[in-house]
């Protein structure tokens, strides 16, 4: 198997302590030093007893330690019950690390409306703890998984000054990927030394050009979490709010969440085929968002593409729909590079050039509405038979 | 083949006039006197050369005598050639039927994108007009379809003062329907004599609950119209905008298009199972509509349908993502009649029971938010294998 070297300072370990039948599905970060946290939670009014509980704890802008994470169950609307299980868990990291309770993070997926058996947590926390080592992140981004077909990491190795800093990702999340927020559970661990505000800024930017640039099927989860953790051991000088230490930063966090956005999207349940849609010269950057989303979201798009259907009406149809502002006679639409309606126009084509189109595992929708500078690339993929399968028969 | 006769003074009829390889592709609405005319048309902002053309025509509050509509090309896109094809399909009709061009309606449902061919349409309309029938309801249903898997037709007859009042609507729309005006096409005609602002009024009102309470897909076509003619052949006392006579109408034409709505759903493309949901105990109505289309147009809800799988729990995260006010500790979810989630508790269900939800043709979800008096119901239907099968390997 191969294995990735986590940041310094930093170990984790995933182990089977028994919410599922036999994979992996309790995961551990830890850091020994106190690292600084920005985190980003579901913005769905159902919130998950952790999510819950991580918003108040990161209101107080602790010092963060480590972070728990189970799959198999999302310890969602399971009432007061569900807040203490999460606390439980909490407790008992905090008490096998040796740590404040306070500076623990706990994150659940999976089922919704089941209690947590905190039981088998509870067994297993000395074998999770004991299993800790800075080799530790593969193992710890499969116990993340659900339906995920493969396990999500994203390396970068960058330099600030004269120090070597380093930086991983590691995500799950294949259904209920949305517009806001589309991985379920995304983690970001890095050794720089790098200001709480200056952290806060890198994490939002890039958010909104990653995870809130990608979806599967319009769904959104009730356990979403994005937490990035800088404990500060690289020894590089601070990196504050802004200026080229600052763009290096966010740069290299940009690739890392990309890739980990994109793979959530490939492996999107039951995917076969891969999509980006861009929309350009719309009136505003919301505007060309609205209609990039509205493209991707569409089933009837989403079939075009598995189909291999160069359907350009849906695209403007789509487009239509989304309520922003738009003159059909201005529009250009490419499909895989092809321009098919130029300025309001159909393009008389070659049919050997309209069959070419959709036809690999990329696909590429464009769009100039041709009003204003507005632009915005959102990814996403194809509906498949398999994933009516899946989500049909899948049973809580 | 059942005959259903249409109300006093109409006749119509459907061909085949070679749009389409051999279905019948062209039908005809025709009142022997002046209609009274209420019609509500797509929000799309892309919108068919039709849509166009009669928006502008009925602005002028024409006394219109017919309805010819074309299905296999929706003439959509088609610039201002397009316009110049509907506008010589109007003149065509009149010029045949020996009335004004100006109470000529025209309508188009099939492809976008492809320029009109008006060839078989001119030539087929000496047939077309010549087959007209008090009995030919059902042939005009069968000319509209496109990939609806059978006509859709429903009747009423009423009693106004002590005259015996007939409507009858028809109406087509499988995939591509979506929350605002579902159907593609539907046309209503009936024989009282009623004035043009309670016309306006009634259908507005029955379209909210009907064509505007189902959804198939999210999609919203280009070509949505809805027509409701009225020929004053009845004799009866002419229906105002309120009182004991507008109910009476007004109850019948929910009775035809909620008739109407709900069989486009049936016919949804693929669908297995029909589905309402009803969401009760909102702070308004308009977050009762919201939260309602939010679980109908949810594909993993869909699929859980399909799949009898009583997740109650989607239904929890649709309205969470919806974007309304609601509490989920006061909240209470039915699938089936089934109490799942009660007052923020999950109910503890015999094995035997929840196996049962979900397991028939119709199913049922009603959600009570406890938050105040709104309320909406929605009727959708699940998504199949077949869905994408139909929508993916569709060439344009």
């Amino acid at each position: 198997m191969v294995s990735i070297r986590l940041p310094k300072g930093f170990l984790a370990n995933g182990i089977h302590c028994g919410l599922k039948k036999k994979r992996k599905d309790l995961s551990l970060f830890y850091s020994e030093k106190a690292c600084r946290c920005a985190a980003l939670f579901t913005t769905n009014a159902v919130k998950a007893a952790p999510v819950i509980l991580g918003q108040k704890l990161l209101k107080k802008n602790p010092a963060i330690r480590a972070i728990l994470v189970n799959s198999g169950n999302a310890n969602c609307m399971t009432g007061k019950r569900g807040l203490d299980d999460a606390k439980k868990m909490a407790r008992k990291t905090a008490a096998a690390l040796n740590i404040p309770e306070s500076t623990v993070l706990v994150s659940s997926t999976g089922i919704i409306g089941k209690p947590m058996q905190t039981g088998p947590i509870m067994s297993g926390m000395s074998k999770l703890v004991r299993g800790l080592s800075p080799d530790g992140l593969i193992h710890a981004a499969e116990g993340i998984m659900t339906t995920d077909r493969f396990y999500k990491v994203s390396t970068r190795r960058f330099v600030i000054g004269d120090k070597k800093v380093a930086m991983v990702g590691v995500a799950k999340g294949a259904g209920m990927v949305n517009p806001n927020m589309a991985t379920l559970l995304g983690y970001i661990l890095t050794d720089a030394d790098i200001s709480k505000k200056a952290l806060d800024k890198a994490l939002s930017m890039s958010n909104e050009t990653s995870f809130n640039s990608i979806t599967v099927d319009g769904d959104m989860s009730t356990n979403d979490t994005v937490a990035l953790l800088a404990n500060g051991e690289a020894g590089n000088r601070s990196i504050k709010g802004k200026g080229r230490d600052f763009d290096i930063f966010l740069n290299n966090l940009n690739g890392v969440m990309l890739d980990l956005a994109k793979m959530i999207v490939r492996d999107g349940e039951g995917a076969t085929k891969f999509f980006e849609v861009k929309v350009r010269g719309a009136r505003t950057k919301a505007e060309a968002k609205k209609a990039a989303d509205a493209i991707a979201n569409s089933i009837l798009m989403k079939c075009a593409v598995l189909g291999g259907d160069p359907n350009w009406g849906r695209v403007a149809s789509s487009i239509g729909a989304s309520g922003i502002r738009f003159n059909p006679d201005l529009m250009d639409v490419k499909l895989d590079g092809v321009m098919f309606f130029k300025k309001g126009k159909v393009v008389s084509l070659k049919k050997g050039k309209v069959r070419s189109v959709f036809k690999k595992k990329n696909a590429d929708i464009e769009v100039n509405l041709h009003l204003g500078t507005g632009e915005a690339v959102v990814y996403t993929c194809d509906i498949s038979k398999k994933y009516i399968t899946l989500n049909s028969f899948y049973t809580t």
